[in-house]
């Protein structure tokens, strides 16, 4: 298989993909006047989704591909070549502010993430990486991480998880977000994926991602020395929803011994 | 007093000041490697002070100005027109990110706002407003917002707030950010306060700010029909630090009144 050739076929996809996006605000502004915002959001999102899985299928026949909307395939396995791709990730900004959200893409071989890609749309800011090969920002190589101490850390973690919650216990949540140098919430998955493998918040914890959050995100962040994991410290696992970490070298096993004991 | 010549004049030269801040990511790379990361934002964000300071000084003598870092005047009234100026609004994130910062800035006559300006210095978009002539992202006039229930509402809030803390009920707090759609964490006054006016969060809320904080962002909000005081209801005061609170119509006194417990 040609990665190269593949790498270099996503990246135009995900671009053409974004343009329709921001063309779309254009041609929807009589019907978000009219229709639900969730309408909206959906009939994007999966019209997004329906034109990348076709794409794929048409040039890539053999290839699975996984999505948010499920056009795309049901998996068991992650055997042979899969993409796992999120059309529009973090709806809720997609729909409030237009901004703040990305199109998150990983293609894994036989479960190894060997692509990744995470766009800012409106941004126009592109993260990618291939395996072995180092993570980019646009045309910039990002820099391996350093190690940073708890005490300096920007952690990208809702609050939400910060009052009593069914997942995790919200006393030593308290003491991680007391402890660290400050908290951040974006409502994107990928985009703080992004943030942490350039270094602009030190981890980012969920308690409830899907596979499409986060696959493109940790082929970017492990190239860059970033460790991702659920909260049990296992490898994400990319046949269903998890909890999900990832840091900075450094932080991850304290953060994980220290300040998460799951419910 | 001419404040449509002010209003050009303050417009350029928070743009200047802009490309000095931008070009100075050029200039330190050298230094930033060798030196503290909190001596360059002090460094940096002293010379967009002094910079800014230094001009008007120069071409409104009769004028105030207040600043973060001192370089203007201490002032014990709102009589006459008074500059209220944040070089770099969101300092860590100026450190860590080297984005979602800005250049905040307020000018009021007799203590009331009549210009303001929020200036996102990377994204370069400009929020401003005159008093009476409505409210601008960039060149596009920001409507008037609309009620949003709490429901819906997505909230600006930073989770340490969440946390026990010396400022307010936290347990509030926790049915506030339960109960509503979501929260999010910029690391900046300036940009959660664009945000609002711009429908792009419903609310924000912070236990602690400080005038150079707020002033010209209370302008642009209440050009669109935002609600700011502080968190005991009462108009901002600009002399000195305090709560804050800021909100779509119809969510503030449901915040105020079921949600916040000042210590």
């Amino acid at each position: 298989m040609n990665l190269n050739a593949i790498d270099r076929y996503a990246k135009s996809l995900i671009k053409e993909a974004g343009h329709k996006i921001r063309v779309s605000f254009f041609n929807t502004i009589d019907i978000d006047s009219k229709a639900d915002a969730n309408d909206l959001v959906t009939n994007i999102d999966k019209e997004i989704e329906r034109f990348v899985v076709d794409r794929v299928k048409q040039d890539f026949p053999e290839h699975k591909i996984v999505s948010e909307e499920g056009f795309g395939d049901k998996i068991t396995s992650l055997d042979g070549t899969v993409w796992f791709l999120d059309p529009i990730d973090g709806t809720m900004n997609f729909i409030h502010q237009r901004r703040n959200f990305a199109i998150s893409l990983g293609i894994y071989v036989d479960g190894v993430g060997m692509l990744g890609y995470i766009y800012d749309v409106m941004g126009d800011d592109l993260y990618h990486a291939a395996k072995g090969e180092g993570a980019y920002f646009n045309d910039e190589r990002l820099p391996q991480l350093e190690i940073t101490p708890l005490e300096e850390a920007l952690i990208g973690i809702n609050a939400s998880w910060v009052a009593p919650n069914t997942k995790v216990d919200n006393d030593k949540i308290i003491q991680l977000v007391t402890r660290c140098r400050g908290t951040r919430s974006y409502g994107s998955a990928a985009i703080e994926l992004a943030y942490v493998s350039s270094g602009r918040i030190d981890a980012y914890i969920s308690m409830r991602l899907a596979p499409w959050d986060i696959a493109g995100g940790i082929v970017i962040a492990q190239e860059v020395g970033a460790v991702a994991t659920s909260l049990q410290g296992e490898a994400p696992h990319l046949l269903g929803t998890d909890t999900f970490i990832v840091t900075r070298p450094g932080l991850h096993e304290e953060i994980l011994s220290k300040y998460i004991r799951l419910k």
